[in-house]
């Protein structure tokens, strides 16, 4: 039977509100429209917020007038009302709001992506994971130079471990800054990047204590990719090269933290500071311009030329329900704790 | 005979070092150089800080030890030993640092950019001023749409003059905040900058205190354009509609003033800060755009599309070297005082 999270109203927790379902049955597709069967659903951040009714983007797919979470992930045609696609094609969500975290879906067929068939994992982290990484890379690559330095935070996140992997692929070399932590988790991480490519891997203490300001004498640091704004984001900020680029796609220091711009960053340093917003990027593209990419970054990883970064999968089945919406609730309960380094959660319906 | 203003050391008025020298002769010209005559020269705020010995680029021309200041004018070939410019070119510096403030000057080719021939007033704005506006109206104009707005601080400088007409000439509209002044300054400062073009022209004052706010509902406010950072700047990207752009390319409000990037400026408003640097847009232009540019911009003056500021004409003629040595130094110290709304001067040799 087909199932489906949903949730009303808003919880503090982002999950004591959430409710496995099962759904009925679905009605005749209308002109224009498709069945889907999802094939994974990633746990990522803006899901969390969602469910605690912080993003603007609300869930754009409701049942028994209860919205389905999950805003990326892939799915497969099981059966079209639509010339554009024929059952097996595999596609995502060109939008915020989809609803990823059911097993099944009606949806308009303009609403969809096209994608290359790929391993679940890889299709899990597409869009906001390995696209946020590309597209960052390939808008600010034109204004580096092969051997010139990326400087990152969050860096254990899945798009950060993509950057290090792309950013060698382009000829880049990286500094990966990552939270503060114990000293076994701390070598751990380390050595894990270190085994993606990573070139330089350190800890936000010993950014803050100026511990390795010898490593970056001689260095073009031409990027700097923040996720936490704040304190670490203005730390990159100091260590970016003259001419070089702010980009900032995160927000994990929280809703009052700020970056400072001086006199020494905007008109000696003469650095541009930008946001980057992944939906705003994709629009940019044209539809052939999409394909293409889809289609090369699903190479890059079916050629084993990027790794998957780790991931916790979590099997959705059709088994006891009872245990079914203990697994997927714990999953999320546990991606809304605030233990630091968690490895990425997703959905892999089986 | 030839004559020039010279300078050595640093004082702290940014002008009592400042000598009107007789240049004795000059000698053969060698291969690739060519004898000019200026034509007109003005007396621009980069020149102010050379002066005091704040600027980085330092001044490249030497007579009998003292340094030769001014960084921008037009220049006539006399003499020349290089194919590229025979007697009667027009030509103005390609880089900072040439030495404008004298009445003839031996220099090589190669850094020389041709002009075509002009009014000595609009020579005399046409880099530092019309360049300026030009190229970041330019460069930002495809993010903006017919009936977008641009809002400028520092607005009765000669820059904001041609931004408010080569805005209008773009379909764009302007709002241009000047500084608090007497009524009746304001209201004549005001008057001028309307009559130019200008769409709303407010105080920093009446912006400060939200007097204007009902002035901005519903206006699609797509860029900032700052050249006195801190409050006032702060302001102007506070104004600024979503995914619009702040251009700083200057520090009016001196060196410790900052802009404070919050949550809601960089990732609910995506707003991009981006820095001008002339030097650097002009580099990213071949010799044959940067030929048809220059064409176009003066064409624009000569049909009258575009009127010149307001400007304050000193002549630097031949007659009694006291008289011209108070009246060229008298200038110079005009310019360096801190008096707010200062119609900017132009040397125009006779």
């Amino acid at each position: 039977m087909p199932t489906a999270l949903t949730f009303a109203g808003v919880a503090a927790s982002g999950v004591d509100h959430l409710n496995l379902i099962t759904v009925p049955s679905f009605p005749p597709l209308k002109t224009g429209e498709v069945l889907l069967k999802t094939l994974a659903a990633p746990i990522n951040p803006i899901d969390l917020i969602v469910l605690k009714g912080g993003y603007p983007v609300k869930p754009k797919s409701t049942i028994d007038g209860a919205s389905v979470p999950g805003y990326d992930g892939i799915l497969e045609v099981v059966e079209s009302a639509d010339p554009a696609f024929a059952p097996g094609d595999v596609v995502m969500p060109k939008e915020h709001g989809f609803g990823t975290w059911r097993t099944h879906a009606v949806a308009r067929a303009a609403d969809l992506q096209r994608v290359p068939r790929t391993d679940p994992r890889v299709g899990a982290i597409l869009k906001m994971g390995a696209c946020v990484a590309w597209v960052i890379l390939a808008d600010a690559a034109s204004a580096l130079k092969p051997g010139d330095w990326i400087i990152q935070n969050g860096a254990t996140s899945v798009v950060a471990q993509l950057v290090i992997q792309m950013a060698r692929l382009r000829g880049f070399k990286t500094i990966s800054v990552i939270r503060d932590r114990s000293a076994d988790d701390f070598t751990e991480k380390k050595r894990k990047l270190e085994a993606l490519g990573g070139d330089i891997v350190m800890s936000e203490g010993e950014l803050e204590r100026g511990e390795a300001v010898d490593l970056f004498a001689g260095k073009n640091i031409g990027l700097a990719l923040d996720c936490v704004f704040g304190e670490s984001g203005q730390r990159m900020a100091e260590l970016l090269s003259p001419g070089g680029t702010f980009v900032a796609f995160g927000q994990l220091s929280g809703a009052n933290s700020t970056i400072t711009l001086t006199m020494n960053l905007v008109f000696f340093k003469n650095l541009t500071f930008r946001p980057f917003r992944l939906s705003k990027a994709l629009a940019a593209r044209s539809d052939e311009e999409m394909d293409r990419m889809l289609e090369h970054i699903i190479g890059l990883f079916n050629s084993g030329q990027i790794k998957v970064p780790e991931l916790e999968v979590v099997h959705w089945d059709d088994g006891n329900p009872a245990e079914l919406s203990q697994r997927l609730r714990g999953a999320v309960e546990h991606a809304q704790s605030a233990k630091i380094g968690k490895t990425k959660s997703i959905f892999v319906m089986t």
